[in-house]
Parts: structure tokens; sequence; C-alpha cells
């Protein structure tokens, strides 16, 4: 079992209250670096900040570290395009960090990306026939572009938000004139996906497309791990006339998002799901009462890595003895 | 546990029959990367070849990664300087691949890529204050390059080799050459380690000395997994006035070569040695047989590998078996 964690920067972070993964936008910059560093290391190495939302809630990347301590994962970390260096080890795939969704080209290398994600899938892939791959993502403002892909290719799917209130007006304003700034109409770039994630996504998505690709060509199974960011991707990958089977692993908390209906989506894009619920109702502390006030949600892996720790049949106890562990090697300071 | 895996290339790979780190030196480019792919995966992911010896010793790599599946640690791999593609993840050094040590500066950028690793030494150490660092090579033509930074240095030890017949004269002439191209006299750079590596060294010295430098600096406690190239690494630093305590962890191997007197060299640089012999004697299997016949010897952390195996209580059988599977899997195909 190993996780596939593509990780990378979009400047539509930057819209006004649009996202959680990060105290500020000038913060989150530094999210998707710390959370690689976290689940790599059990601790920030070279981030100078512990990626926690406006309200304190921390990142997801603590609760798959939990998982990675419990029940044990190999890691590999795509830098699809940081805009702030990581000390986690990672294979650089070349691009860059995505442009504002509002502007008409937001991701002019998502095909080189893409390629060559695909090309290290493949090879992953074939190497590894007998292995499951999670791909999951670390991205601030990943949902605005997975709603602007979703929209480009015509998929009617909501999306969720790192947000306890889902500032789901403000996303589609954003893709409204994304899709416009483009020239693209909603449905403008059904079947031509590197199309879509170049006008209106991020580069994550074109990493988590190009490598759930090449692995699914090279035999190896693939669960997307995540929510309507990963729906986004099997999207993807259904318009690029992919049919190999795929898996969906999240949240309840993304699953009970209202607007996500992921059911819908996974009967629509021939998805197999599941959705964990870690207990955390009721649990007092701080990171695991802030995901069950609906903050977060999801993100890092974590709904790939909750089912990981489910089938390995780990007791609710022991998860959260393992995110308390990991919440304190994070937070607590040495 | 943690191996960090310090990889890079040198041109003094090309100089005939000084290496046997790779069937070829046009082959031998590979082999850094290679290796980081089979601890990494168990497999070669990229790399188009798996490291072999000129007579088809196996790479230690492949024993590196079976003591991985047999007893678990954590890897960081450190880019100091490849001259081809991995597909293992990669913390970025910034270096570039070494020059012939006969040239007058085979590493110009000695001094930046001995920061980079000192600045993610000290801040992995720091936060991983509890840690056990290994640090281990994987750099074709090192011991060449080893001597020449021992000989700058001053430094009287010998050198191993990947060969069973240690090329002992074509080392100390090429590194004759070197001396004098680079207008150093044998001590010439004492107290001065990165000007002995910028004229004689490789980037992987570089990238393993400020690792080790910025780790012992944090208080982490750092094991020198390797041979004589770690004698050099262990050179540098106390030419640079480290007086942190250091180990160094190495095969019967290096230690059974003529000409090379470890227990001088530790006791002259102040080393807590650790030597292993994972008792191939006798066993009939192309990789052990060929180490038992003194070809490869050590490398990649092959001897901290094996001194972490054997605290862990690991049996001879169970190593034996270990290294059986690990060797079919990276040389059986699919």
């Amino acid at each position: 079992m190993r996780l596939a964690l593509v990780v990378g920067n979009t400047a539509t972070a930057g819209i006004a209250g649009i996202s959680a993964a990060g105290a500020s936008p000038a913060l989150s910059r530094h999210t998707p670096a710390a959370d690689a560093e976290i689940v790599a290391y059990g601790r920030t190495v070279g981030a100078p900040v512990v990626p926690v939302s406006p309200t304190g809630c921390p990142t997801p990347a603590i609760l798959t570290r939990a998982v990675r301590d419990l029940v044990g994962f190999d890691l590999v970390v795509l830098d699809a395009g940081l805009a702030a260096p990581t000390s986690a080890p990672t294979v650089d795939l070349g691009g860059t960090p995505g442009g504002d969704v509002r502007d008409p080209e937001p991701v002019p290398d998502a095909t080189a990306t893409f390629e060559a994600a695909r090309e290290f899938g493949r090879a992953l892939g074939r190497s590894r026939p007998d292995e499951e791959l999670l791909v999951g993502e670390s991205v601030p403002g990943g949902t605005t572009t997975a709603l602007g892909v979703l929209r480009a290719l015509g998929e009617p799917f909501g999306v969720s938000s790192s947000l306890a209130e889902n500032p789901t007006e403000r996303k589609r304003s954003a893709v409204r004139e994304g899709l416009s700034a483009s020239g693209l109409d909603e449905g403008g770039a059904a079947g031509t996906p590197r199309e879509a994630v170049r006008r209106m996504g991020d580069p994550v998505l074109s990493g988590a497309a190009g490598l759930a690709t090449g692995a699914a060509a090279a035999g190896a199974r693939v669960t997307l791990a995540g929510g309507t960011q990963m729906v986004a991707v099997a999207a993807l990958l259904r318009h690029d006339g992919v049919e190999a089977p795929l898996s969906l692993a999240t949240t309840c908390f993304v699953a009970d998002t209202p607007g996500v209906d992921l059911p819908a989506a996974a009967d629509a894009l021939d998805l197999d799901m599941t959705v964990t619920d870690p207990g955390f109702d009721g649990v007092e502390h701080p990171a695991m009462a802030a995901f069950a006030r609906g903050e977060a949600k999801e993100g890092v892996g974590l709904g790939g890595a909750l089912a990981l720790a489910d089938r390995a049949g780990a007791s609710t106890a022991a998860l959260h003895a393992a995110i308390d562990s990991a919440y304190a090697e994070v937070c607590g300071g040495p």
C-alpha cells in the first residue's frame, strides 16, 4: 500500500474567503509543502508553519500521518508545482504553481505535468503491479479549481470546502469569471480534459490525473483518496476515455456536505465508493472536535487513509489515540 | 530510524578499471538513480538497468532493501548531483554531477551543496531529535574521490573498492594527477574541508558531510553507514572542527580489505565503529556468493542496515531469506 500525495499551489487560494487550508492566503502558500513534511516525517521540518484553518483547525495531514503511524504505508510525494520549498523528498513533475482560476490560462503546463505524472504512474504500476495505489492531494483553493474543471467538462457535481460554511457562491462566481475569461461555455472542454485543466484547473489536478491514468494503464489498483477534488480527477480520467476500475475513498465529512451528492457522482463516473466515519462526534480534542464541526473535512489522502485503518481492523480508540499522539508530535513542540 | 541516502555522480567513474558500480561506465551513470529506486520501492521504476558489476555482482541496494523489508526503517534520498533521472522521491540539494578527480576543480559547487545539506540536516535533526540518522551513499567512482579528499586533507588512510581486486595503483595515480592539477600537495587542504571536496572530491561527499554536520549540530545521533567513503566524510567533519560523537557502521567485507585499516581510522577520527558480518560464506546465491568473494563490499548504507538488522535481533537465516526475496523482486521480473 502506497500513498502518492500530489502537492502544488494555485493562485486561486488568494481569492478572499475561498479556502481554509492555511490561516491566511500568505500562509496557505506553505500548506502543501508542510503537509508533505508532516506525512513524510511526522513533523514539519523546513516549512515555517503547521497548517491550520483561520479558526485553528489543524491540517488533515496530521490525521493521515496518524494512520501511517498506526497501520503503516509507503509514501511518495509528487511535486506538481509548489510555490514554497518542502523538505519532504519529492518526485518533481516539472510543473509550476498555477495561476488564478479567473485567468484565461491558469495552468499553461497542464499537458506536460500530466505526461510526466502518467509516465511515473505507468513505471510505478509496472514495477509494483501487486500494489494498491492511493492518490491524495494537497492544494489550497483546490475545491474551486475542481469546480472549474467539472463545469468545463460539463459535469454537474458540487464541491466540498475546507470551511464549515461552504462559500459556494464565491466559488461559482470565480468559476463563471474563469469560464468567461477562457472563452469556454459549461461543457466546452467535454472530452478534452487537458484543456479543462489548462483553462480552469490547478497543477495538482493535472498531476493526479496523469498519475492515476498511468498507474491504471499499468494494471495497478487505483484508489482516489479524497473528496470532490478526486471526483474532478475521476471525471478527467473518464473524459479521457479511461475505463479502468477506479475507487473513491473519502470521509463522512465530505459525504455529509450539503450540495455534494457523492453517490450520484460515483454512479455517473463508475466509481467504487467508500465513505469512512472516524467517530469524532463528542470527542474533546482540538483536531477531532474541529473535524466533527465540519472544518477541513478531507485532504492529504485522509479518506483513503481512514479506509485503510478500517480495513486493517484498527479500533476507533486506537485511531483516536494515534491522532492524539500525532497531533502532540506536530503541534506540541519538542 | 531513518536512512538518509546521498546520491550523485562523478566523472571519475569513467576512468578505466576504477569502479564496479555498474557493468560499464555508460551504465554506471544510472547506478545511484537505480539504487535510490530499489531502496525506495523494492524495484527499479524509471531507471533502465539494475546495477551490477562487470562480473554480475548485484548492487548492495538490494541487500539494504532486504533489511528494510525485514526490520523497517524510513528513507530520505538526497540528490547531491545525479547525472541521470531517478523516479525515487528526493530532496534536491541543488548540486550538479562532479567532474573528473584529475581536473583542477571537479566540484565547483561543493560549498553550496554542503550548505544545503547542512540546512536540511539541521532542520531534520531539530524536528526529530530522538531519531538515529544513518547516512549512506551511492556514487560510482566514490572510493577514488574519497582517496583524493583524504590525501588533500593529509589523512593517510587507504580506501576500499567495489572490485574484488582493488585497483589501488590506478586510484593513487588519478589522485596524484588531481592534486597536481589542483595545485595541492598532500595535506594542502588540511583544515579546509570544502576546498578538499571542491578540488578532489565528489558531490556526494559534500552532501553527506553537510547532512551529518547539520544533524549532529541539532543533537541527532549520526551513524555514517558505509566504508572508506564514510571515513572520508568523517575526516571532512573533523577537519571542520565538528566534535560531536560519530559512529561508523560498515561490513566485514570492507574491514577485511588489504590496505584498509579501519580501526586506525576510527581511532584517529574518534569514531565508534561497528563491523557486521552477514554470514555469506558458503551460501549458494548469486548475490551473497559474490559479496563473499569480495565484490561490491559496501555501499547504499549497507553496513548501517546490517547493524540495524543485528540490533533488531534478526537471525542470519531471516536475513538471507529477505535478501533472497528482495533479489528475486528486483532481478526476477514480473
